[in-house]
């Protein structure tokens, strides 16, 4: 038993990586449409590389530099911070490309579904989803539970997108519901299954001076990409309105959490504060990022955003490890809350004749009404959508926590400690303070 | 009292974050054209957002991953540097967008100001020349009275431009004197006002292995964006000469800065110039960057504006100290110095006919002849800019410094010291080293 | 002569920066294309800032901060790998620019060479080969011998790729044969001139806990650029080929890596699996990365390179020493076998009708038929061009490696030490450390 779990991880990546060759080898091809005449930037050729490269870029880098260092913020977990955000995220690209391939852009005629930019950028926030999971149980799974939390987590967030995009047409530009509510409730439910009372107690779960600063490298490049993240497959002046209003937003929620840092600290700050709560108002603004909100809406959204992301923080975090819930990076606080506001907002301002933009979108498939709905009912959608995330995320956290809970996947082993799972340098601090539990790092 | 100051913080940013809300909410609109036939990028739709946004990204990295983590060096207050870094530049953005938009694009038909991907990006311009006046006074400024130099010091840079660029008529586009120069000689002024005899003294302005690298972070960064900076707002063939010309004349200055540090330190390489000298190329050739200066022209102008430079940090900034300016990230020998060598070629450049491309952006609005302006005017014209800029740099800047000494802003805490602004992590060797001043890191 | 030593740095890069500036000055030329009528992105202006410019940023990131920082894992030598870097990859740059000038781009009518947006790419092309060839004397050559490397090893990479794409016809779009084959054992060949038995008993060739997390900045910017790479120069259908191709077949390689990893070493994972094998992918798709291989092509080859690139660091790298060879950074697993089989899958899939599109690219000046020649003699060239590369490679880094090796390049010194290149920062540990050997970092 004990040899069959040391090759459990390699055996499960060569089964999946054999599966996905087969499904793409039978059933992908690649789109591109000749652009000879490209002078339409309002409605591109969905091939267009020239069109999406610049901003899938950005967001790839949010999605390996940013949260990959964000979450290196552990004294002795930086390796597994960084390493695992990297196999996670690499392995559900695969998998999302495949499955949104067959959910939304499957080709009846030739039975392939079509893989260019906007699908890698696409998979980008399907991964961002799982990332955003693997934050609220760092350092308590092991790479193993991480791959399965990602195969399974990735087909309930594309069937949920599906969903709320074609069916209730509840529309979220910057993916403020489907991505960061849906991830981080789904997160919270998988970290409630596998709660055990000792990670309290684990003397591991701290910052050191030179972590804090890697992770400072991760926040700052979310922070920078964001408008390409929110503002990723817009096109149009939808496209220029979430730029906007993502720069202006998330400027404010860095203000805000400084600002609220600063006074719940008493003349200090905190540094977990300004890693994360300085990004809320990326979140907040998502839904609503394509809307025409006016600069002093994004303003007033970014800056509510980063003073409740910090005031999570700081009361809101420690009373939810009394119902078993231990949220590692606080994402409740970054990316639930945020997200839960940003979907409160898109309700609010899909009711308002002519701001949102959202009947723009609207299809013959789409319920209540098709095409032609109104702003009420639209608001109605918004509603409908942000609950089914809610509900979806939480149900799906808690049936695949309970599978990451069955003996053969689970870990016995330290939490918040790379020793278990890295070859470590030896350090030249050992020798002399051998006798000092976290010493080594 | 004691109370009040604790709070000046926070409610310094709360007021001016309600503030900016309310102007941006009255005057301000986002400027979109609908762009179904861009086929001229000679000169481009200035709601244009696939012409602008992928230098608008890389320039936006350079302000927060750049200068935040250039400034990182110091071994005990990186915290301080990459965290009022952040805050001070997104403060510094909604601020500089606003008074901007009143002096650059005031509609007055409609009474608003536009907002675009352009207006995104001229912010942050204005931002890098509050952050180059971050650098010299860095760790003996405290978060207030760097919020209230932001405060001052945008409304000056934006009025010094606006007379520089639309009533002198003396181009500069990539800013070397409206920012790099202005910003340097402001925050010298301030640090001269600012100045305090036992800083001198200090223990902890030194850096650390690790902090050294962190900063390479940032310095590579602003090396390699360093060309959308310079041709960030260009078009047509300005923006390829832009492009060239900076790629040329930053390696260049990157040679330059190696082979004088080996030669200043015998045979060694030292941090600080290959952290800041290496860059002085960007800074040079800023005036000049968009125009038919030849490739050997941006040669030269790199080469030795890194030696200039690294020559500056080794014998004029030790000597500084000597007329009360202490300079803590030698912006003077970055910013200053290479500034003000790009001024000085811009006046010979735009004396040679048909060199310096000046001569097609003048309007009628210019003083000395209007759009029919002479190489010679022109030249003098250059001159005026540079000299005003200097002028309003260090009167600015003197005016400021006394405004933040007052005893109500002004801090008697230690310098360069992150303890006293943050909730530090607790330090795993403490226990073993606590006698030693400098452990702590 | 100790004296004349000190000075051969900087009098090298002054004497070679001087020259520089002639030929430029008198050679080169910038080239623009009014660009007012854009419609066609099949096969763009070269001139094209637009078209080129948000990839060659990527691009520039990589050399700068990807190579720079993936080597600064060496626990003592991290100034000297960033530093070395930089200045080698600039020094690089400006001669590459000049040399492929007069090799690809030469105007006979006007005796100038062009300069634009492609031509500062390519540079960056023949810089990742000199690179390339650094990591495998990373910290046992002093910078006047990798200057000196740089000087004569960017000849022979031009003249190889120009007899290779203009002769043979043997098409690369990603480099892998013209770069990173070449690179790999051009380095190769000059570590084995520059062996030293007691390099192998130096006790700083080990990493540290921060510096394998600095490392791995450098390893995720490759990562996230590297469709960028790729597809640099690359338009229309081939340019959508080989950004789908590369992002699929890299991260199948960070699945090959990890799964590989995790198997030698008995369920742990080992950093310089994840900082360089990880990229395999990236390596092993160039040559075929603007063809239509079909995305389970793209998996197939990156997860073999991955574990290829694993197997090798584990059992080829230590057994290379017994021939004279100490490969510090592991360029062979990373870009030799990888690149090498990258080139064998050119020559199979040239020889399958319709699926290289290399034949597209042919013109009169080929050898074997010209314009007209058939799959299987494609493949042939294809297998010329990989032999070529190899035989250029090795006999160039044995020729370089003597020269080297001349008693006044070389130097004596220890290796993997800092000490010796940089004066280092005044470290806090020192006083209570200072009996340990390796204490100081």
């Amino acid at each position: 038993m004990m040899n069959f779990r040391t090759f459990l991880f390699p055996l499960l990546l060569l089964i999946f990586q054999i599966l996905f060759t087969f499904l793409l080898g039978f059933h992908s091809e690649y789109r591109y449409f000749p652009v000879t005449n490209v002078t339409n930037y309002e409605n591109p050729p969905r091939g267009l590389v020239e069109f999406y490269y610049s901003m899938f870029t950005d967001i790839h880098v949010m999605m390996f530099i940013g949260f990959g260092y964000l979450m290196t913020f552990l004294r002795r977990y930086s390796f597994s911070s960084v390493g695992f955000n990297f196999i996670l995220c690499a392995f559900t690209l695969e998998w999302a490309v495949i499955v949104r391939g067959y959910l939304f852009d499957w080709n009846t005629t030739n039975q392939k579904f079509i893989v260019d930019v906007q699908s890698l950028t696409t998979a980008d926030f399907v991964s961002a989803s799982i990332l955003i999971s693997m934050g609220a149980v760092l350092g308590k799974a092991n790479p193993v539970q991480l791959i399965l939390m990602a195969l399974l987590e990735v087909p309930i967030q594309v069937v949920n997108e599906y969903i709320g995009l074609h069916i209730f047409c509840a529309f979220d530009p910057g993916e403020s519901m489907y991505v960061h509510v849906f991830g981080a409730y789904f997160g919270l439910a998988v970290a409630f299954v596998l709660y055990r009372r000792n990670v309290e107690d684990s003397p591991h779960e701290k910052s050191r001076y030179t972590s804090d600063i890697f992770a400072m490298v991760g926040t700052i490049f979310l922070f920078c990409f964001w408008p390409s993240f929110n503002a990723g497959v817009a096109t149009g002046v939808t496209r220029l309105y979430a730029v906007v209003n993502t720069y202006i937003s998330i400027c404010s929620s860095v203000i805000g959490a400084f600002l609220m840092s600063n006074l719940v600290k008493r003349g200090r700050f905190d540094m977990v504060h300004v890693q994360n709560s300085t990004l809320a108002g990326g979140v907040a603004v998502g839904t609503i990022a394509g809307s025409n909100i006016g600069l002093h809406g994004a303003m007033v959204i970014g800056t509510l955003a980063g003073m409740i992301s910090v005031l999570g923080y700081e009361f809101l975090t420690p009373r939810l490890k009394h119902i078993r819930i231990h949220d590692t990076c606080g994402v409740h606080n970054l990316h639930g809350m945020p997200g839960f506001m940003s979907g409160i907002t898109g309700i609010i301002v899909a009711s308002i004749s002519d701001r949102s933009g959202y009947l723009n979108h609207l299809t013959d498939s789409c319920l209540g009404g098709g095409a032609f709905r109104g702003n009420s009912t639209q608001s109605g959608y918004q509603a409908a959508g942000l609950a089914l995330t809610l509900g979806m995320g939480l149900v799906g956290g808690l049936v695949t926590g309970i599978i990451l809970r069955l003996p053969i996947f689970s870990q016995k082993e330290n939490d918040f400690d790379d020793e278990i799972h890295w070859h470590l340098p030896e350090d030249p601090h050992k020798p002399l303070l051998q006798n000092h539990p976290s010493a080594r790092l």
